[in-house]
C-alpha cells in the first residue's frame, strides 16, 4: 500500500493586502483614537460598535451580481442569511443601526465609531484592504447647527491628538451654494450639472485657467492629450469661477462674493444663508479663521453631500517621496447627507458627520514628533544563574511596583550574549545583572543601553571611560538608579 | 409599458447571531480592555494586531469540504487568494504571524491581542458569532517561568481591573501530571486514554463517586439514562481519583500527594517538578494562596495544552437565572501548548499564554459595581429661543472647559416637552434652561434631572416643596452650580 502523503506545510502569510501592525503600531493607534473619542464623548456623542458583518441587502450599493457581488466588497453566501458582507465604511451600518432602533434611540442622536473597516480593492503601497475609520454624526438634527458642532469638535479634536494651532485648518462648503451657481449659469440639464461637478473636481490640479478652458472648448493636458470641454459659454462659466474663486479675507468678504455668483437662485441663497449662520456659530464660540474659515475652493465631496461640505487639511510642509516639499493635506471630511435611512423606512432624516482618516492622521502626528514614545522596550533583567529565577522576578515586579516597564529573560539563559542581543531587539532601555558575586557583594550591574549604543557609535576611548553606560548600584537601589537613568534617556 | 417595479425595502436588520453595542457597552469594555492592557504592558509583552482574515490554509484546523468549508469560520473563496476566512480565535493567527515574522521578532516573543474574532456557530441567547477575546502568549520560551510569569500577571489583571483579592482565584494544573497518571493506571491504548480524559472532564458534574462509576463499570445518570463506562478495574481507578482530589491545605500537600498518584512515571514526575517550580517562584514573589495555588482538580483544557494550565475562576456568589445561589465561575483559561507554529515551519516551539473571557469579566465586574458609571448621559443645554442658538453654545463650550460633558438640543426646539423628553432618553444628570426672561434677568435655570425623577417617584408633597430640583442662579455661576450638583449626585 502506497504511504499516505502528508498534506503540505501551510504558509505562513496574510491574504493579499492584509498586514499585521506590531507593538506601537497598535499602542499608538489605540492612544489616538481614545483622545478623539474623549472629545466627542464631551460633546455629547455616544460610542456605537456595530458588528463587521451586515447583509449585504442592509449595506446596499453594492448588490450581487450573479453568483458573485459587485467587486468592491468582501461578501459572501450563508445559508440563514444570503449574501452577507464585511461592512466598507462606517456610515452604512449607521443607517441600518439608525433605522432598526430609531425608536430606542434619541433624536437626534449624536454617535461616534472607530473600527476597522474592509474594502475589495486592489492593494498597492500604503493602502491595504483593511483599516481604520473615525467617525462623528448626527442623525435626525436639521438645524445647521450640528454641522457647525462638527467643525468645532473636529477643530478640538485636532488640537486634542497634538496638531497645534496654526497647523490645521477647517475649511466649509456648500452643496447648496453650488446648486444655486449652477441655476446662474442656466445649467439644468442632469447631465450637464455631472460634467461641471467633474470639472471643477479638478480644482486643485488645473487651477482656475484650466476649469475654464475645460467647461468651455476644452483643453490640452500636461502630457499633451486634448480633453475635451463641457461646452459652455464664457459667460456661463463665469459664476462657477466666481464661486471656486469667492474665497476673501474674511467671511463676511466670501459670503458677499457668493452672493454674487448665485445671481438670483433660491437655493443658492439658502446655501448662502447656512454657511452665514455656521460662520455666525462658529465666530460666537471663538473659532476663529485660524481654525475653521468658508472656503468655497473645497470641492471634495460636493458630489455626495446634500448640504454643508468640511475638510480638515493640514497646512505644514512634508517632503513628499520625490523629497519636493508640499502641504501634508487632508486629514478628515464630512458633510450633510440627507438620504441616510430613507432605503430602509422611505423617510427622510437629515444627518451630518465626519470621518478622519486615522492612518494619516497618525502619519501627521509621527511626522510632528506628537507620539509619546511608544517604541521604548521594558527594562530586561538578565538570568545568570538559572536556579534563582525567583530573585530576578523579585526584581522585575520591584520595577513594575514603581511604574517602570520590565521583564525577565525567558530563553536559554546559558550564551549571556543572546540575553543582550534579545534586550537589543526589544529595544530596551535598560539592562539588569546580578551574577554570583553580584548576589554575594550584595550588588546588581546595571547597563544603559541607550548611553551605550551611542557611545559604541560615536565616542572616542576617552570619552566613553569618562561617561561609563555601566553602574553597579546596591541591590536595594536598583530601582531608584533605573529610574535615574531612564529619566535621563528622556531628557 | 410598464411602469418598472420598485426595488423591495431592504430589511434594517444585523445578520442572524450579531448585534450592535450601544455607549456604556462599547466604552466600559474598552476601558477595562485598556487596563488590562497596561498590565500585560508592563509585564513586558508587546501589542499585536493582525487582520480579521486569514487565509483559511494558515488558519488550519477548518479546511474547506467541497464547496463550502467546514461549520464553525466564516470562509469563503476569493479569487486572488483561494479560500480566506474570518479568524475564530486569537492563538491560530499568532502562529501564523509567530512563523511569518520569527526571524524579525524576539525570542522569546511575548504579546498580547485584544480583538474581535467569529464563529460561525449556531448563535443562543447571550452567544454571539462576534466575541471579544483578550489574550496574552509568550512563545519560545520552555522554562515553567514564563508559565508562573502568566499566572502572576493574569492576577494582577484581575486585580488591576477591580475584582479584589479574594473574589477570585487562580488555580493551576499540569497534563504531564496526568499522563504520569494514566501510565500508573496502566492506560498506555490512545483511545482509552481519551476515554479517561473525557470522564475526568464530567468531575465538576458528577463528583469522585460519579467518576469512579464511569471510569468503571458506568453510572445512572440524573435523567435515568445509563451511561456506559471506560471499564477499567477500581484499582486502576485509584490514581485518576487520587490525582483529582490530591488538592491539600497547602501546595506542599497538593504535591505530595500528587507524587503518590504518580508512582513511577516519569513523565508525571516532570510534571510534578514544573508545578513544584512554578509553586516556588509564585511564592517567592509574594503570590499566596489566597490568589493562585495548585489545583489538581482544574480539568478544563487538560485534553488540549502540553504541561501546565491554569484557569481563573470568580469564587463570590451570584443568582442564576432560577433564583439559586451559585459561584460566578471561570473568566480566563490558558496553558502551554508547545505545537503552535510546527504545521508552518515543521519546528516544535514553545509557547504558553492566556484568554481573558471579555464578556464574563465584564459581566462580572458589572455585578459587583466595580465599572464606573458610563451610562450618565450629558447635560442638555435647551433651545428656548432658536435664534440666540450662539447663546446656548457658548454655555456648553464653558461646561466642556470645566470638563462637563455637554450639548445643546439640536432637534426641532418648538416643543419644550420633547427637549426634556431628549434629556431623559439620553439619561442626562442636568437641564439648562435660558427663556427671553432669564436671558433678559441675566440668570439661567438648572434643573437636576436626577433628583427630580426620585421626587417624582417617591416625595411627598412636603419634601417636594423643601427639596427644589430646580435652581436658578446668575448666568455666570453656571458651571458652578452644574458641577455642584453632579458631585452631589455622584455622592
Amino acid at each position: 500500500m502506497a504511504k499516505q502523503k502528508k498534506a503540505p506545510r501551510p504558509k505562513a502569510v496574510t491574504p493579499k493586502g492584509f498586514r499585521d501592525y506590531f507593538g506601537p503600531e497598535v499602542t499608538e493607534r489605540a492612544e489616538m483614537l481614545s483622545k478623539i473619542a474623549a472629545v466627542y464623548h464631551a460633546y455629547g456623542f455616544d460610542a456605537l460598535e456595530s458588528s463587521a458583518l451586515e447583509t449585504l441587502d442592509a449595506l446596499g450599493k453594492y448588490l450581487p451580481d450573479v453568483d458573485r457581488p459587485h467587486a468592491g466588497v468582501f461578501a459572501w453566501e450563508e445559508n440563514d442569511d444570503g449574501w452577507v458582507a464585511l461592512r466598507y465604511d462606517l456610515t452604512a451600518p449607521l443607517a441600518r443601526v439608525y433605522a432598526q432602533h430609531r425608536n430606542d434611540l434619541p433624536t437626534p442622536y449624536r454617535r461616534y465609531a472607530m473600527g476597522p473597516v474592509w474594502r475589495n480593492e486592489k492593494p498597492g503601497p500604503g493602502r491595504y484592504r483593511q483599516f481604520y475609520q473615525c467617525d462623528a454624526d448626527t442623525v435626525g438634527a436639521a438645524s445647521v447647527a450640528a454641522d457647525a458642532e462638527i467643525c468645532a469638535m473636529l477643530s478640538d479634536a485636532l488640537e486634542t491628538v497634538g496638531i497645534p494651532r496654526g497647523d490645521y485648518i477647517v475649511r466649509v462648503n456648500n452643496r447648496k451654494v453650488l446648486n444655486g451657481v449652477l441655476e446662474a449659469m442656466g445649467v439644468t440639464d442632469e447631465e450637464q450639472a455631472a460634467d461641471v461637478l467633474r470639472t471643477i473636481d479638478k480644482f486643485d490640479k488645473v487651477g482656475e485657467d484650466g476649469v475654464r478652458e475645460l467647461l468651455g472648448k476644452g483643453r490640452l493636458d500636461a502630457s499633451g492629450a486634448y480633453i475635451d470641454g463641457v461646452g459652455l459659454t464664457p459667460e456661463q462659466s463665469e459664476p462657477v469661477i466666481a464661486f471656486l474663486t469667492s474665497k476673501g479675507a474674511t467671511n463676511e468678504e466670501t459670503l458677499s462674493n457668493l452672493t454674487t455668483a448665485i445671481g438670483e437662485s433660491l437655493i443658492g441663497a439658502e446655501g448662502v444663508a447656512e454657511l452665514q449662520e455656521i460662520a455666525a456659530l462658529l465666530a460666537a464660540q471663538g473659532y476663529g479663521l485660524d481654525r475653521i474659515v468658508i472656503d468655497p475652493s473645497v470641492v471634495r465631496g460636493l458630489g455626495y453631500y446634500t448640504g454643508p461640505v468640511f475638510e480638515a487639511e493640514l497646512t505644514f510642509e512634508i517632503l513628499d517621496d520625490k523629497g519636493r516639499t508640499r502641504q501634508f493635506g487632508s486629514v478628515a471630511g464630512g458633510g450633510r447627507y440627507d438620504d441616510l435611512v430613507k432605503r430602509f423606512t422611505g423617510q427622510a432624516v437629515p444627518a451630518t458627520g465626519v470621518s478622519i482618516g486615522v492612518d494619516r492622521l497618525l502619519a501627521a502626528l509621527r511626522e510632528k514628533g506628537r507620539i509619546e514614545n511608544h517604541a521604548r522596550g521594558p527594562v530586561v533583567v538578565t538570568v545568570m544563574d538559572r536556579d534563582r529565577m525567583a530573585d530576578y522576578q523579585a526584581m522585575v515586579g520591584e520595577l513594575r511596583g514603581a511604574g517602570i516597564r520590565a521583564e525577565v529573560y525567558l530563553g536559554n539563559p546559558k550564551n549571556f550574549g543572546n540575553q543582550l542581543k534579545y534586550a537589543d531587539k526589544r529595544q530596551s532601555p535598560v539592562a539588569v545583572i546580578e551574577g554570583g558575586d553580584e548576589k554575594a557583594k550584595g550588588v546588581v550591574q546595571i547597563k544603559d543601553l541607550i548611553l551605550g549604543a551611542k557611545i559604541a557609535e560615536n565616542a572616542t576611548h576617552e570619552e566613553w571611560k569618562e561617561r561609563p553606560s555601566q553602574f553597579e548600584v546596591s541591590r536595594d537601589q536598583l530601582v531608584a538608579k533605573v529610574q535615574e537613568i531612564l529619566d535621563g534617556q528622556v531628557g
